[in-house]
């Protein structure tokens, strides 16, 4: 189901884990759009996947960064314009982690140092990623830059944790950059609120499998998946979308705008 | 616990139907603060209705009046400031009803007659209120007009069927007219988006008790009741709130901005 | 510029009236990406439209339906599926007229009866188009439904008028509807929030030159185009977005996000 | 104006500088609707401030807290409920202070180690306020504690840099925070979202003072002076708003849902 949506165009994208990544499927489905594309991961998480695998897979080179090092994404977003021999169109932040979820710290009793942690690489390296390739004038005109959110940043889901906060100060950035970059550079800036996904770093989430099952009942077209959220990126990369920009758009089977299905009500019923 | 807040103020009260009423109990706190005030119903809900009790209670007039009739609502403008011997500070308009809802018409099969006829009495009725009130120059400066409304209006709840549609042209009048009532008269138009609450108009649609259930464990604070409503009415009625205009205010315990408790995620996980 | 991504798709697109039409555009385009469609429009709008060179171009049939009328909208949608060869898989709702604002009656003094013929022409129209379909069973699954709208459903745009009104039940349709269409057969829903577009329909309202330049200046990426948009729209009906559903999407170059730009802020310094 | 709102009610209040501060006013409207409450500020502020003043005038104590300090702040909240004999009914968070803003750095050029402290000052130090009385058991059932913030959380503003992150950041807090305090201990929390005034802190911005004026056009009711959002906050400090909680309350004459005002189009005509 290849249109060739990205022909031509270059990209990074960061945080391709495995296979249940977001970010490898966006970029499983950016190859077959015709995009080249450079991948990257910090070094530590890198050692952990099969990223290898995916590079292969698509043609692509790996750059190790580690988001919250400027230095490390300068050399990133530098290397990326020779390997790929242009400037850049497009660029997927799925990066997110928070050490007070890691280490099971309740949202009431947070560890202010792992709070920052979580901040710096879950929000805060989204704005590193931004300011470098504009610093860098590393982006073509109508370009397209996206973050990976959740809906927990308007509303609260208990276990998400300081993570509710992490998206909401990513999707602020979002705007605020969006706003320099279009009038500048007339590259866009989105983020995209996507359904639960059991990626790995979903799994780790205590409560995870229901609140699953919770998200799926609650979304008139059930939850959407990985593969899907891909292709949503990809119309938003391609030349489709050239004037959305600082919005958070929901991929989420209409979670976002359900109050209560039918599916969920009949449990209070009982 | 009377605060005097709204000492002096004229206002003109819509739908007290019986004690259940949220416009019952914002008659019962107004007449505590201080307000003197009109009370209205349409001439076919009193006659099902104790109001009479209320207005001796609170040594109001009855003015009936059907509020999708503009003659009606001149009348009931007009006389309310004779009876009460000056113009009007605050209006609230609880009224709504959908035709399609009483007689079991589905959401996706709706005869489009009564959804007109629900249009007018559940959201049209608003604006011709302020309209009618405009043009009798019948509002002080500052003078704070209020309708009801449900979250139904931003998200689904099914059962509500076309109430959500007449609540969202309801929100969206409170904002068109607020702009006009405000550069013109500094009068502020607003809506207060209140929990599910067991009045009679709630008590007819299926399913409810479910519902209620269910709102009431996806609150954080629970559902808020009538009274409390009322309380926070006259709030939005004194001179402590001038600045808040053309807004739609939450009232629900925090249901709005929940995804979801561990009380409902926990059944999911059965 | 053309990706197959409508390949084999049928459609119906409501509301080409000229070459400045969105829905002209959107039929240009879905042409171009390979989808079969039906134009339709109220008998006496073709009159004046230039829709036969259209029709002849994408090799599309006209089917004339006054789009407040369920009869005719049956029939326009029992015919397209015969015409086109099968179910429905996408279909433009590009449709709206407030009296009020042609014969220049001001917000604070609508003439109801009016304000009814355009809530009727406006809004109700797309529930009417949504529940034909619906209950002809003419969709197929994960078919994609849109709808224009325009952000004064949000924020008050004074010579909007009660279109805005107008704006807010038809997105509130598009959640509403949506949720049914999603649960019983996985059809999504949205509508698209675009900028302010210099059509036979804008060019009508009062102070609109005047209101395109601000529009213009308040966006970081400019207005956006009807061609943009029917771009967007195409992203919207292919099988990319298949988990985007009752949402309201802004394509207005931030405008939605952005509080001021630097250039309209410096209109305040002089 | 005294309505005996705060009766007996007991406060902690961040963040008087002088007369033009908006916590300045509310402590005053505070101590004239009969609360109690201590004054708080960071050591480094006060050397500037006349807060003895207040003190004196309101019968308070003052206790020096750097809010970004756990310590400071279980000293404050502790000495606090010694001081007024018992727990606390309220709490004003109106604390911010951006680096990159105070030392000209613009937005796509941050000072990383800046951003931090901003975070810390502006945003987190709300959440170790909201954890701390936590932890204390400090707060009585039904207390409420209010954060001030700005619509750049929602919407673009040029000039006002990383506060906009840093707002976004803090409103997730109320939310996230607020659900934990309401299910635990029926405490409410809120951030009201104030007009630009001209505040020390304001006055700072630059461009501001073109910036009030774009503000004030584009509010139907003109800005909200720092006196009128003290007549808001002790509404929300008061029994009356009991139900209202993880909302972003604005408190902007209209300006939150006014598009264009005919005033500011006027401009764009010339």
């Amino acid at each position: 189901m290849a249109n060739n949506l990205l022909k031509g165009k270059r990209g990074i994208i960061f945080g391709a884990l495995n296979e249940q990544s977001i970010a490898w499927k966006v970029a499983e489905r950016a190859h077959e759009e015709g995009a080249t594309f450079v991948l990257t991961n910090a070094p530590i998480a890198m050692r952990m996947g099969e990223i290898n695998d995916l590079a292969k897979k698509t043609g692509s080179e790996i750059i190790p960064a580690d988001a919250t090092s400027v230095e490390d994404l300068e050399n990133l977003v530098s290397k990326s314009m020779e390997i790929l021999g242009g400037k850049i169109d497009f660029i997927l932040h799925s990066i997110g982690m928070s050490v007070n979820v890691r280490k099971g710290r309740h949202y009431t009793d947070e560890n202010y140092d792992w709070t920052m942690k979580g901040i710096d690489v879950s929000a805060l390296s989204f704005h590193k990623v931004l300011q470098t390739a504009k610093k860098l004038d590393a982006m073509n005109e109508w370009g397209s830059i996206l973050a990976l959110t959740y809906i927990a940043a308007q509303r609260v889901f208990p276990d998400y944790n300081d993570m509710a906060d992490n998206k909401a100060y990513l999707e602020s950035i979002a705007r605020s950059f969006g706003y320099y970059f279009g009038v500048d550079k007339k590259v866009r800036v989105n983020t995209i609120s996507q359904s639960p996904t059991m990626t790995t770093a979903g799994s780790g989430v205590k409560g995870f499998n229901e609140f699953i099952n919770f998200s799926e009942q609650m979304s008139p077209l059930g939850n959407a998946s990985a593969l899907a959220c891909a292709d949503y990126c990809i119309t938003m990369f391609s030349d489709l979308t050239k004037y959305v920009t600082m919005q958070n758009l929901f991929h989420d089977g209409g979670f976002s705008t359900t109050g209560v299905t039918q599916a969920v009500i009949d449990k209070f019923g009982e």
